[in-house]
């Protein structure tokens, strides 16, 4: 990896904390393109990192989260809060078109300084993309943002990665989705810290809402845990809004008078530093098999001369 | 870990060689469970194996990915040929139903020497159902199947991981699915040799074919490569499951004359060594956490005095 170029992370940095757009934009796509500045960055920020609240919004497609969001947004800066939205899209990069075209929603908080939104796509393998999400969480929570709106589509092993960033967790449904509704909601159940019937003008809105409570209560509860809330909204008109912030607000006060909050840092520490030694395995890997020695040992693996445990063992030097 | 127990292992794989079905359950389970006697396993079954050929089935849920499948076994089985099926499900264990619903239709194998089938859900982090499933084709790959079905559901990355395996990637479609065959269609695209458009019965199919044609056909071609073939079939009927299993013929032939079958196993074998070390380092770093000075660095990180990357050389002695 090339050397980083300390004045430029610097000056980067010190207009990031004065509010300049550009200078942000600029470091998250360093985070993004795992740049040569990438290390200096983020061991620059870390200590200016850990003032926001994190909400995670997930759901199925068509649950509303988008328009979820938003209104999160216009709520949120009512009352004088500066937000950050990051929408990731795991899949590939041709498919970004689905959330940027939710974004066009968005398009009223164009000029309103105290909004920042950006899109993340696929990069690399082996939790390329939570990782990178993740940093670029801590960099916003660096930059002064007061909440940081984390939006992911579905349950897949990445988007299940980076809620562990969340501090409060989001779910939205919607009625009549069928049996994918069936899968989404064991998946999500064991990360929801609050669900949001959203559509819930539509028929079976409360059948649904009667089915999670159900499904909430089968988990065990004691006094410290938190009860999960189901609540209703229509995210278009707004409805339920208000009461969805206040149970986010709920949460958060008991995360901090539970020592959760804290907990789940932990956790998200400990992901942190085995992600960047992850990363540093597969670059130093790739090195390896760049070399004589380990084209060789390419060879007899694909003879079947040696097996992948001893091969492992030599390349770790063992 | 604990030490294995190399008498044990020693006697299930020549079990299993025998064709012994207890012994293969034993050892996939000990491969999921990431027993201790896993890596003596592995190692002893490596030079076993490299004669299967491993298809992988994939496509959005309700394309009829089961059904293809059971007529592959059935096909397969008239022709001598012993097959193993591997389902993959990565969401939460409670969602396993859904696979496991889709299995009772294999029930007519149950009798059936030739034909063995396991379902595998979600293990751990950092790619762990991925590396585990792969382990598992190694396996049955050395207990002498002939040809090896790996179906999964969906395009996370967990999936797309699992396909890396595949010599030969059907990917199943149906019209009428609407916009999210749009996203599924862009994040297959990639990884498609053969393109199923099932259900071909129905109004539209012949669009859909039309449309995956157009976008084969926008992709990169020379003399050299494969150019994706999109094939019509009514698997419920058996309609066109003769021709698609001659198409996967002629993509086996294709990549055994071109040398990308060995290009495809270098890079499956890069990444299974990488998955080994990875599990490794992740051991290491949950016991490091557990020692006093691990639980110490990881208050000073939640204090923000030392931020991740530079725990990260500490950890690794740097």
């Amino acid at each position: 990896m090339t050397a980083p170029n300390y004045a430029r992370v610097e000056a980067l940095i010190t207009d990031m904390r004065a509010g300049k757009r550009l200078a942000l934009a600029r470091l998250i796509s360093k985070v993004e393109n795992r740049d040569p500045d990438l290390h200096e960055v983020m061991r620059r920020i870390y200590a200016l990192s850990g003032k926001a609240q994190i909400w995670g919004i997930t759901g199925p497609p068509g649950a509303g989260k988008s328009t979820m969001v938003d209104q999160f947004a216009i709520e949120l800066r009512k009352r004088g809060k500066r937000v950050a939205i990051v929408a990731v899209d795991p899949s590939s990069p041709f498919t970004g078109g689905a959330i940027l075209g939710d974004r066009i929603r968005m398009q009223r908080h164009t000029h309103d300084e105290g909004v920042f939104i950006r899109s993340l796509g696929t990069r690399g393998k082996h939790g390329g993309l939570s990782h990178a999400t993740k940093e670029v969480v801590l960099l916003l929570d660096s930059a002064g943002f007061d909440v940081i709106l984390v939006e992911t589509a579905g349950v897949g092993q990445t988007e299940l990665d980076v809620l562990k960033l969340a501090q409060t967790v989001v779910v939205a449904l919607v009625p009549e989705s069928g049996d994918s509704i069936q899968v989404m909601k064991a998946g999500l159940m064991e990360i929801a810290d609050i669900f949001a019937v959203n559509k819930s003008d539509r028929p079976e809105a409360d059948k649904l809402v009667k089915e999670i409570i159900t499904m909430v209560g089968l988990n065990d509860h004691d006094e410290k845990s938190w009860m999960v809330p189901v609540k209703k909204t229509e995210a278009t008109r707004g409805v339920g809004m208000v009461e969805l912030l206040d149970s986010i607000g709920e949460h958060q006060a008991w995360l901090g008078k539970t020592g959760n909050r804290d907990e789940k840092g932990r956790r998200f520490l400990k992901e942190e530093v085995l992600d960047i030694l992850v990363e540093r395995l597969e670059r130093s890997l790739d090195g390896a098999f760049e070399t004589r020695s380990g084209k060789e040992l390419l060879e007899q693996l694909l003879r079947r001369e040696i097996d992948p445990y001893s091969a492992a063992d030599t390349l770790s030097g063992q």
